[in-house]
């Protein structure tokens, strides 16, 4: 046991006072662990756009002051009551999902939407008492999806921790906690493309490489990346893509100008945008007979999807992708062994390294469109 | 060789001289199969939906004179140059579409959508030389979907033609070469549901009744059957449907009642209607996380498929499927052994048989929606 077990930790933590205000590091008090929790030191996090678009709070229920961070990677302080996978010292990445084993969705091998610790953004408070743990001065502090990687020590429930190999590097692996894992998974776990296939991306964000990444893995002979911004492509590169449209430069719609590239259509496609003519354009762009399209982007609220049945009915699969289909306990470590393997190459999506102290600059990278991923230093 | 090969045959036709008006029994002549050509005595056939669908000419292009018929059985009478799979004396079941066992499609394990010979239904000649086997006084009658076999003879590509199990009874299995094939493969083939799941078949006509068999065969714990015609749940308990839905019986959308007697979905869908509420609802009915929805019925040709995107995000899949996905050389023979193995029951589909010269009888019953399959008996 470590010599903190059970007692409140004093610690830094980045905390959000409002909506959109750079983040202020501040002292807080973490509380022990309850049952099923996990209070977990923090050594590297990094910065995902979810973490932003929740900090901006436009639309959204905004909770504040709240510590926002999901990807990351850490090690094990103490654990409460029944923990018993894991133990002081481990190594292990925080999920914004969980996996209790015991629901239906974690029963089911194709499914890993967990009923207990599915993504719920607008909880601030952990499950087993509905408080926080985290206070400054008594007043409390609340959570980001369970995780609420911003702080040195964090208090998350078992279930949305994966214990990895313990010689995997943090500040490399910590990325994989979500938006690589979302991207890569999508095209190994979902889209499964063979060997010399063609797939088609559309995005070339941090998620969209990663499907990209996906794609060379599998051995995809052709990966067509689509984005319209062109200043992406040569980057995408380095991921496997090996031709780019921009939609910008045609005059007739993007599925159509892949169809003629391809003689009729990829094999597969993954969306990574979450814009709905984008979904649409997805879908439409795969083979007859066998193609299949996968969307990982996270559409406006008010979206429609639409498109000719026939589409449809002429042997093409639709399919919806949550965090790659990964179950966060089950299969992260196995995620982790193929950066260890040097199958994935991970160091590729990192960008920027920024101190703890310097949290907001990572914040700018990202609302300037600066790179792919800046981690997060705690230790200065 | 038998002693007709490489003669014109006279024999009696069913001729449609017009759309909607009562097919007219004529001698017509055959004449002999060219390359990769292959002449049929039929011995029995069936009506299937899309015979009367053409027949009745409502906004099709309009082709006439034609023989119809494309589900049957029959007996190779000769066959064409370059035919090595098939001889005389061999029990083949003609198909609207194709495998030329070359294209892309046919080479592809998940199509079947061959492109050479995919069915056409505007095209009324052979492919070889773009003319006509059937004549009446040196005056061409246009083919249907390269099969009519409402002819005691026809010519068809070997392309287009299952050789089957010499001990099989045409009289039953003939109806295997459409309707029930293409319903019992979207089960078996694309739903795939595991035993004990929960399955929904969206429209109880002949092709759906063939999903519910499908799912029965597979094992399913519950098959809910949803059709507006109430009059059509006592039939679909014989084909393994173990609940019933009517739309028109509840205030809501049918994708909810279905979730609220399931907890929250059922694992397949399969929809056979062809309207397009239907498909939706099919769609939408099936369990987030692992649910799988495939289209059978062939929509209008404006209609539009529309959903939120979060219910393909929450992990659901939408495929369509043609022809059960079945490669009708390379799998319509396994499906005639599931019969003479006891495992299919054809005999429940079959509730009219008529003479030749009684045809226009099995159009009155289809007209009348009565009955599933009416065999017509070529020999008197």
């Amino acid at each position: 046991m470590s010599s903190t077990a059970g007692q409140v930790i004093r610690c830094r933590a980045a905390v959000a006072w409002e909506a959109g205000k750079p983040l202020v590091i501040e002292e807080v008090e973490v509380a022990p662990p309850q049952t099923n929790e996990v209070r977990v030191k923090i050594l590297f996090t990094s910065l995902c756009h979810t973490d932003v678009y929740f900090w901006e709070a436009k639309g959204q229920n905004p909770l504040f002051p709240r510590i926002y961070g999901h990807e990351a990677g850490g090690i094990v302080e103490s654990v409460g009551e029944g923990v018993t996978d894991l133990k002081p010292g481990d190594q292990v990445l925080p999920v914004f999902t969980g996996e209790c084993k015991e629901c239906a969705h974690c029963k089911s091998e194709e499914s890993n939407m967990c009923d207990l610790l599915r993504i719920n953004t607008d909880r601030g408070v952990m499950l087993n008492d509905g408080k926080s743990r985290f206070s400054i001065n008594g007043k409390p502090i609340y959570h980001f999806v369970g995780t609420s990687t911003f702080s040195e020590y964090t208090v998350i429930h078992v279930g949305c921790l994966a214990k990895i190999n313990p010689l995997a590097p943090l500040d490399k692996v910590c990325v994989l906690s979500c938006g690589i894992s979302t991207g890569l998974g999508a095209t190994l776990n979902v889209a499964k493309p063979a060997k010399g296939s063609t797939v088609a991306v559309f995005g070339l964000g941090a998620v969209g490489l990663a499907a990209a990444e996906g794609a060379r893995i599998a051995g995809a002979s052709r990966i067509i990346g689509v984005d319209l911004n062109s200043s992406r492509f040569e980057e995408a590169k380095k991921f496997g893509a090996t031709e780019f449209v921009n939609p910008k430069d045609y005059n007739k719609p993007v599925q159509e100008v892949i169809a003629e590239m391809t003689n009729g259509g990829v094999d597969r496609s993954v969306e990574c945008t979450g814009h709905i003519d984008a979904m649409i354009s997805a879908f439409e762009c795969v083979h007859d007979g066998w193609g299949v399209a996968v969307l990982v982007g996270v559409p406006h609220k008010d979206a429609v999807f639409k498109t000719h049945p026939m589409n449809l009915l002429n042997e093409r699969t639709l399919k919806g992708t949550f965090f790659g289909n990964y179950k966060p306990r089950s299969d992260l470590p196995s995620v982790v062994e193929k950066y260890m393997s040097k199958e994935l190459e991970v160091e590729k999506f990192i960008t920027h390294t920024v101190p703890f102290s310097e949290i907001n600059k990572a914040f700018e990278y990202m609302l300037r469109g600066e790179g792919l991923r800046c981690i997060i230093r705690m230790e200065e």
